[in-house]
């Protein structure tokens, strides 16, 4: 059996990037609810960002996603956010919410939207020299709602071709990293819906270009572990958005619809090398709260891979191989389960405590006095959304 | 074989009510796109509706959607609707764009909640009164997103106990119609998310309630000509939303995605009776046209719903039975493909032309003028919008 | 917090039946694999189910299925199983296995057929009346695999004559519980392919007649639970096929596939009624154990069952019922999840051995010896099998 | 507008593959049901594949499965199916029938069971020398059941090695083709789920090796016609199996369950090159007859296709070029719809008498007493069966 004080020195380095925009409104077509509280400015954003890294120790860095946080002067803003105890992570770039888009962005049919798509990525590569931000994430909207209305075909190749000379443009240590989506919001075919368009169009671009897997992103009944597995095989798995689903891409909290999936995942990544310090994998978080309060969503999910990250450490993995070679199934199967099973909460709480930190970050966050301090004080301005 | 001649005066009485909303803006969560020439009050999507009908004869009423249809004086409108031509039809309740309903409206834990859904229904029914209108349809958004946030059961009975109120308010002539969905905008369950909930709710309520079947709102593989089957058996089919998906609720136009699953729809309604002028099935669109034109986009829709009837209304029925009572599986299957594959355009041009109408809606739109003089006199306002 | 100690109590009277046929071989279309061991008659199977309950006290009855389980004698058959410790429980009628019923059963379009598959449920009915079983549980296979094969509105109503028949033959104690199934073995459509079918059969046939859920026997998608708490409502709910599946009916260990939903499902089973002694729902697996071994693959099962429902037992519902009517989205899940992450193994393992039972069946069993017995004894005659 | 005669050129070297066994018996999991005139040899098979080519001119090569298909003499074999007019084709291997293959074959944890699995496939090749085959198609049936049981990662580099193997065992001519499958016969994981994976094994493998797309083995809601797209753009579509499905791996005729699907995936097949004679790609049913006639239900595929292909390649190339580019949504729907609804039979039924066939070759069967003749002869022996 595994035990928690021999996995507790590998939960040291564990990094969950959030999303700058998990702070903002949020909602579905319906509707959109405001609440208090919520950020008017990306500053306001960050300083979430930053709490909930003060109460957990696992989100040292904070997505941003460009235009929605654009700014004038980035050194000030990198600057701010170092002050609140971040750093600033991935780069988002968007081609869906400017007109031009409404067809495509860097799929489009007129090579005029498809340069104006490329020209705001090489923006927010400067951005990324300017936050030293390393990872460039590309997630596409387009697509075609009607049968007939795209070549589907034709699409392909502009993307590629828009897509190496944004690689072009890459500094050295930056990355691409190229995310799939089955639909939404195209809705009869996406342009890189599938992990295999993905990987087909980053491996033609070269060594820093990667793939990225959002959990919320495939078909019903799809084996995402499986795909994990393999991106980690070929070594083009970039990173992860992390969020669950119960229908489509849903983006609730991490782990909160299918916990058992999630560990399964994490096993994977484990088994695969992609949780070493060194491998490459930047996990992140891609999640909307619509109705529930945000912070504490931020905090509830990251502590949701915390503490499956635990239980898939815990995995005998000696025993878990013996039973596969015996073609054991039910004794393989129990070996994997008895991990799952474990509650790790209470060890955990213990271990934060010893690292100078809340034993119930939920709670301590509660009472904080933090939610009552921005309720109060972000009145007027305009709340940050979508 | 049955011939076009003599189907064609079943489809005489054939009307498909539209959408009001269908010719303002749409769209996903990630953006409305907005387009010139829409609508920037009800009177103009009334006109625009008209349209439709002008060059169909297909689409005597619009369905309004309340608040977004409200007025000052529903008599005014009523009279601007038939100097137009066409009858104001269904009235469409909505509880779920007002912050007090975020976490339900006829189902919300608090009473004081609950009751003001049930009052924004009896305003409805004012309305109803006062247009003339006879099916209040009621579609809830309500649900929750994760598991153990809402009572799931107790929400059945507050439901029910919230209906009831409504029911017994409509006057003798009138009609409430209630739709289900699986999913969207509540992730993890929707208080009315299939045809068994909402047959369930209504049998309680009495004979002026009926299930409105949305042809977007069921799980991936279910078979929908089957509910169609069953609910005019047990003489509960109120009302159908036509459109078509390819995943979740698209919105899509009628058709486009599966046109031989809306020849199966159609033919169970005609072999069980729905399809009869008296039957008190309402057909009805509701679709949302994001990135297509509107009004082109309504007259393909009704053209394909009148386009597939004349299909399955081209089923040699008889032919059809003799071969299943042979147990002939390919034989039944090929009677029945027969009338699918069946080319009815140009007989339906033909017979468009000989009442009057044009025998190509689509192009005659296109060649009238009609959308360049709106999108040149609509200039200013505010385009309406979900 | 619910403390273990407080609901151990309420896991006294839990009884799961478990089906004969999980003993026999099964496999998909591609293969039925072999076992050593494996029962050659319906002894030999109630003998291990008995084995089951022997190691788990948790199994009392075995459902039998005709005609696989058909005997001369059922009088000496029902002797044998309380000789080894258990009951015979539900009576599973079989209309899926003979020529005849290559397009139907009791809903075959010939009324040759449908009485024969009417006259082997009376049949079924005479093996309770000699065994003692309560409950008549009716699966049909029926259904068709190409648009226009079959009347599936005509179907509806034979199928309830049919059933109308069987019903009027029980006796005053007797039930029939009917199951509903999404595919499989028809592919375009079921007769009886979902819960709200099931319900309007059972309910024209009286207070005698209930819905059989198998959760294994839905869209993808597909709120069980809510279906759980929908037919406790109206007072429908009859039993339970427990399984778990991935894709389509899988027929996997109950728990093995999505453990949180098992969870969920218990948890509104708990909270509608459904597990007080005298709801008169029936607790019953439904697996096929392909690959693994049969015995230890059923042991699991009733482990898995038995450890949810003291999760389930273990949700502190006042907590939970404040939060929820506090409209406290993110306290009220985490109330809920408080209970499914609690490791219940050990608290379990004493109670177990406080009744004199193995604290780890699993491994009691393998230790035991009656693997290698049945193994070294049952060479020779046929393997039972599907 | 493109016409009948156009395209009609473009028919002529049509050619779809049948396979032997969908002449044989075939079922689900609870039932094979077995039908009179069922072949009892491989010879009986060919005849009956080739009296499908003799009414359609469309099913010149015969698929076989070994073991299913052994037979002493192959040189013997192929004589006699040129006697009957057809050629043997593909050679599809089988490693899900023997018990060794329980836990995998190509995949298995146990090297000695690999390579027999290796070797089963040598035995192919030489089968493939023996009768002129050109195509080795791979569908493993290998996965696991349950979480854990197996070393997903491990398998995919066993998987690799033992391809390798099979690879540079080819003759120059020789190709393989690697068929992917989301699920079924295994639940949890299949080792070669999805077009990606295929594609990284064959692409480590070398020019010779392909992919296979059955139209029946995707998650529900996936766009089949992109990934016809993206094959083709990276040249590595192999094959297809066609068939239809409603819920999971169905095995219905081709074209019965979306016939607008077919068409979109045709079209896709065209605008790819993937028609051209010398495309490489090759066009085979893989189908399972379980209720219906099989002769005709083999019939029935083949005109499918072949009526589908005409409608594909109706489709107004420049038009809908012209449409796309002006971002003209709805005009290219309507473009690409136009094609789909043209009824094309009387067109081909006068092509085909034109060229010596049966203007309509179900009926020409269903007159020939073929049917009646081998349900007369055919007495005594066993019915060949999966």
């Amino acid at each position: 059996m595994t035990t928690f004080e021999q996995i507790a020195p590998q939960l040291e380095h564990q990094a969950i990037e959030v999303p700058s925009w998990a702070y903002g409104n949020s909602g579905t077509r319906f509707k959109v609810f405001g609440s208090p509280g919520t950020p008017r400015s990306v500053e306001e954003k960050i300083a979430d960002a930053a709490t909930v890294n003060r109460f957990t120790g696992l989100a040292p860095k904070v997505a941003l996603h460009i235009p929605w946080d654009k700014v004038e002067d980035y050194s000030s803003l990198t600057d701010y956010a170092r002050e609140q105890g971040v750093e600033i992570g991935t780069i988002n770039s968007n081609t869906f919410q400017d007109d031009d888009y409404k067809l495509g962005g860097l799929t489009h049919h007129d090579p005029a939207i498809r340069q104006k798509a490329v020209d705001h990525h090489f923006e927010c590569i400067d951005i990324m020299h300017a936050t030293g931000s390393q990872d460039l994430k590309i997630w596409l909207a387009d697509g075609s709602n009607y049968p007939g209305q795209a070549d589907i075909r034709a699409r392909q190749d502009w993307l590629n071709e828009s897509l190496q000379k944004i690689y072009d443009r890459l500094g050295d240590d930056q990355r691409l990293v190229l995310e799939y989506k089955i639909f939404e919001p195209a809705f009869y075919h996406m342009d890189v819906p599938d992990w295999g368009t993905a990987l087909v169009q980053v491996q033609s671009l070269g060594e820093k270009a990667m793939v990225c897997l959002d959990t919320g992103h495939h078909a019903p009944s799809t084996n995402i572990e499986f795909i994990v597995a393999q991106l980690l095989r070929v070594g083009k798995l970039g990173s992860f958005d992390f969020n669950s689903r119960f229908y489509a891409d849903d983006d609730l909290i991490v782990g909160s619809a299918d916990p058992f999936q999630l560990f399964r995942i994490l096993f994977e990544v484990i088994r695969g090398g992609g949780y070493e310090p060194d491998s490459g994998v930047a996990f992140m978080l891609d999640q909307c709260h619509n109705i529930e309060k945000k912070i504490p969503g931020q905090i509830r999910s990251v502590l949701n891979v915390q503490e499956m990250t635990a239980r898939a450490l815990l995995v005998d993995r000696d025993a878990l191989s013996q039973a596969q070679q015996a073609g054991d199934v039910l004794g393989a199967h129990e070996v994997f389960m008895d991990a799952f099973y474990t509650d790790v909460r209470a060890d955990l709480a213990a271990w934060r405590e010893s690292r100078g930190l809340p034993g119930n970050p939920m709670r301590a966050y509660a009472e904080s006095g933090y939610q009552e301090k921005i309720e109060a004080e972000r009145v007027g301005g305009t709340q940050m959304s979508w």
